[in-house]
């Protein structure tokens, strides 16, 4: 691609523990081009970067007009310096912000994925048009992104919007981040399995979910739930019934603080959910003061799994 | 006063269910001078709007900049209009600001008492030279308030901030909101109270707290415990380092999602809990993944039971 194609266009970078997926972005947010290549997670900060610029090389050709990128948190937003990612052990208090500025000379933002696909959404998905967005991407764990008038709100420290962390049951099982109760612990993917196979502690309980996993108990998985669910399984639906009870409960939680104009859920389990999303919408007066509540718009993100590289791209449009 | 001499202040009403405080507020905060008088809550809207004037009529002799009102929630903070508040039946979508407007031709504002309270810590109490302000009332009820950048965060339709009604324990006790585990419910004066007086199910317990009930069980209230605190009660600390462990976990939500810069916390209750403001900041950190909280001051609101007034003057400052 020339350059003179590229040149109202920006790069958005998803850097994970195992890949970096680069985009070229236009400024309608549509993904023009991508590769995806091998992050280095766990040698020398250089050679983490080394990854990064790989990946980066190999779609650009200058001209782009700055380069966004999602990072693994805790970082800084303000500097684009990566404190200490559990999942990117090269990295410490390591400034990829200003490594990758000084080598490309265009601009250079970094910011958590939630965050930056809660912008994406706001600039070009399921958000436009909306000015108190609360965005919850839920996988294998729940991250969630404000974004207040067009801009990621970021609080005092750049740690706002760690919406996966509210606690709904201060008595309930322990997180990884070491608080109870969290919605990640209660309704995130594995949540999700464990539920399922704590179902099968009774051994005469029939379930498509059980043949799927060749009948092993330990096979049973978010996924399988999921298709058993799509099979019409019946324990299947009270499983993901139950966990979409559990995120109504949250979103009451959110709703009461923020009272957003729009809800948006991106990821692979929020996907399997959105059958239940009507029944979330129809749960959440119950679970807020707020008098509106019930006319808050749910809906499903626009970006899949390219939110990282939309979101990145979505960063450098700010 | 002459009318010289309030030419740039501005007068704070705070309306509530038995009364209206009516304030003189200087420019920096001051409350000048202050009148009291009975509230009609429950009679016409006309009889209600009438004790409303006769109370700033005893204080308002000309020029003042502005009239700002707390009043008791649900409402409309930008039509000013109180929607139905449960202790105001006498009004039903009322179109306060407006009628105050017309009739001393001056700009009026409305706001729930919390928000506006945290607004007066933000202008010229506690919460002073803070960006990211989380106000907490603790008395009765819990209220709370949101101030981004010297102005109070509405959210979509003003019911933003609605923090007194974040559960932590779903499976909890229910709340006069309908929800069930609120902090409000769990940790509010009447929580304390209730949790005194369960202690006495144990026929031996004894307590300085028993003793100031007069030996009455059903006589034990909040107040009693913070009598009994104040006076060594080795129970008294303990329900009272039980309320604030509960607040602890709920300021942990908070702040994974606002990520404030400053917590104020005001009201009765929380006087009597100041004690325990050490230990809640010290235990912060179990209770939110944000690296940086335990590096969030949490102090006492400047203003005590004037709170009312300061805001509504803090309205009109805005």
């Amino acid at each position: 691609m020339s350059q003179d194609q590229t040149r109202n266009n920006v790069l958005g970078v998803d850097i994970g523990g195992t890949k970096v997926a680069v985009g070229l972005v236009d400024r309608e947010g549509k993904i023009l081009q991508q590769v995806r290549k091998p992050m280095q997670a766990k040698g020398s900060p250089e050679a983490g970067l080394q990854a990064v610029f790989e990946a980066i090389d190999s779609l650009y050709s200058g001209g782009v007009q700055g380069i966004g990128v999602c990072a693994p948190g805790p970082l800084d937003p303000h500097s684009g310096v990566v404190l200490n990612p559990p999942n990117l052990p090269c990295w410490r208090d390591f400034p990829l912000a200003e490594r990758i500025r000084s080598k490309y000379s265009v601009p250079v933002k970094v910011d958590n994925d939630a965050n930056a696909a809660a912008l994406a959404e706001t600039r070009w998905g399921a958000a436009r048009g909306y000015r108190y967005v609360f965005y919850a991407t839920v996988g294998t764990g729940i991250g969630t992104g404000i974004v207040f008038d067009g801009r990621i709100y970021h609080g005092k420290t750049g740690s706002a919007g760690e919406g996966g962390h509210v606690s709904i049951d201060y008595h309930g099982p322990v997180c990884g981040c070491g608080k109870f109760g969290c919605i990640e612990i209660l309704a995130a993917g594995p949540a999700i399995g464990a539920r399922a196979r704590a179902k099968f502690a009774d051994p005469f309980r029939k379930s498509a979910i059980l043949d799927l996993a060749n009948g092993e108990v330990s096979a049973v998985t978010s996924e399988r739930v999921g298709q058993a669910y799509a099979s019409g399984d019946a324990l299947a639906r009270e499983i993901l019934q139950e966990t979409a009870e559990l995120l109504t409960i949250w979103l009451g939680n959110i709703v009461d603080i923020l009272d957003p104009d729009v809800i948006v859920m991106g990821g692979g389990v929020a996907a399997m959910l959105s059958p239940f999303f009507d029944s979330i919408k129809t749960g959440l007066p119950a679970w807020c003061v707020n008098p509106r509540a019930s006319e808050i718009p749910l809906v499903m993100a626009h970006y899949g799994p390219d939110a990282g590289i939309a979101g990145g791209a979505a960063l450098c449009a700010e």
